[in-house]
């Protein structure tokens, strides 16, 4: 048996705390596939492309794929058998376990959490983006090439 | 890569959540161990041999050890890099985080939490004892060996 | 004396879980208004009249009414002392918990909290549409007629 | 139809949180029954006798009793459809769900929270113990013969 | 050493729960200073002028300032150690938990968490104004001149 | 105005968590008293002496004493006007949050709680304190002085 694991999300931009999660299922799972939500509906930082080139560089030893429509369509088309989501407290555990059943009940794939490394709880796209777009200095809770990329799009 | 995951837990006994959260971790992971904790200062009702083997007769394709001292000292000699935990309920979660952060921090060994199935978030060895001792019916909530174990105690 | 108790919601569309606590209230309370809120800024799946039909076929032994402005305001219209809301997490309570002093705070009207049934904790309206939408069969979340009506809508 | 709801409780002592419970209980159920356990292995600091007559003493038009064994096996012996429980924060609901789908699950009967009033939500039997036996003043937090009962004990 | 205590937020408008923190804020820390927050994406009840002179109104000793951006670079600029924020309930902790992370994390300005009296715990801005314009009596919930304030605007 | 903060606490033993709330409690009150518990019916591992002789020797600024009975009656003999709690999450604060209520109810004196240090949020005496009796290492969670102190009593 091979498993193979779905870190789904919008990784827009991928921050530490992505990277954390991602690099702790290289060791738990033979495959991992960092799954890129297209939601044409919401205005994205960086194109759905660049956050998948962002991902292949910074997690070595993960596919990368995109997918619209149903998580379990994907994982099922991608013959996974694991969801893995973060969790930075007890509020996304609420959110994440009613997703979790309807996902199982759907198709029977099933889901795990990784609770978040403690240092990088605090950490993520959608704050990180906000501060940086008021002024503040990001540059210890993304990779350097993520913060690169958010000084020229002026956000950084 | 072979991963090996940990169920740790005191087993006494065994409930249907119990076989639920290790017959999932067995489509998720290539060697599961379900770790009985052996605790001298604690009153079982079953003795650990007994628990050790209604494990072994419950769910079949894992294996069944117990361990005193740390889980991680156990984790680091049997070459788990996962431990798994069931999750109720976001109290649940509180208190696992805790004890997951402690884990990494001491040797690296992580910790993945399975969200109990809905139709067993209710269920746990020590409400399943409480209840069948006041003379509840809990000939659903834990499997038919246990049941009968538990009516020759008289608590079933 | 004669308990009248209030279930307020959208209701777009009634799911398994809005029948379940509507049937409980049934055995609960000797009158029941399943109480649909007039919502003109939210776009909504189904009509206020067809939600109304829906809930009439789905839950014998209740009224149907619907209400625009003060929750409140409508309890003490219809007589009702108690207001009726499903729980389905602690997250949920902590929401609903501030409504219901602000509710017993401006007219003395009471709020209890009905848990969901375990196996329907993960259902509600708004998940339901949008796994519809995106081409998740659920058939088994909601009533067959509803199931039926969002299928005509290319929904379900 | 008539319903009868249960309040069950060690009400050792009744505090005014209890009594604000089972007051609004009473305006929202035709037939209320505090139902006091009865529990061996725990020492009490009013009998049980003291505790039943102090609840008929506080709130008139409910019926007072005394259980052992299973609260859900008293429901039925009662005629009792509805458990009722107050519930002071998220913590109490984790906490009270599971047991409310146990008793759902065992007999059927089926249970209702009702939140604590917001200025008696840090109130309770064994914190005004604690904090009286150390001294402190709880006259405005129990019943004007809770507090001479427990000054004749010492501790109030 | 002088400390220096900024209470963040919109105040549109100040509410009972606001003049509470503050007012406590006052016997815990030398200088206070509430921030309005200046939010031009937002649709505001009241303007920036008219929320802050009701706050100097509303409580003696303490300063009113207005900042756009970062709070902890206002914190810089007005000499300031703490930020203080209310907490209502459990949910609200772990959102302001994260902003607490986050705001150590740039500039090492900390931050204390003060609950909310329990009588004000289902008091917010929102809240009231919400139930205002559906013609709900707040005029227990914020200070008079809020009252006669919003009433005027025809939403009190 | 001076402020006087207590930051009561069994401390039994001092953790890197302990030291981290009463270092930044200095930066946020003029005095700062670390009040530690004296409960008779508690088995410490170290003696009152030792554990206020940690404390003097761990924070410099402080001042360190005992209390038995009420804490807000300590807090009146010493003048002091708030209470510092840290939390570790928010089953921390639930249970912080009713005593906050009760405390400022019996004396009007103030609580606010202080986030714990992400890197430190699993770190509480108790666990320190197991984790070292099972032969594992927390010479990283503790100050270097009372790592040398659990070692000699063979729990380090």
């Amino acid at each position: 048996m091979k498993v193979t694991a779905i870190c789904p999300g919008s990784y827009d931009p991928p921050t530490n705390g992505h990277v954390d999660i991602l690099s702790r299922c290289v060791l738990m799972y033979e495959r991992v596939v960092a799954a890129v939500v297209v939601n044409p509906s919401k205005t994205a930082l960086f194109s759905l492309d660049e956050r998948m080139d962002f991902l292949r560089e910074l997690v070595p030893g993960i596919e990368v794929r995109s997918f619209s429509g149903l998580l379990v369509d994907a994982a099922t088309e991608w013959s996974a058998q694991v969801i893995v989501k973060g969790l930075r407290g007890a509020a996304d555990f609420e959110y994440e376990q009613q997703m979790a059943h309807m996902n199982r009940h759907l198709t029977g794939v099933d889901t795990v959490f990784v609770p978040s490394s403690p240092e990088l709880m605090f950490v993520s796209s959608s704050l990180v983006k906000e501060v940086s777009a008021l002024g503040g200095d990001v540059s210890s809770l993304v990779p350097g090439i993520i913060h690169d990329a958010m000084k020229e799009r002026h956000v950084g």
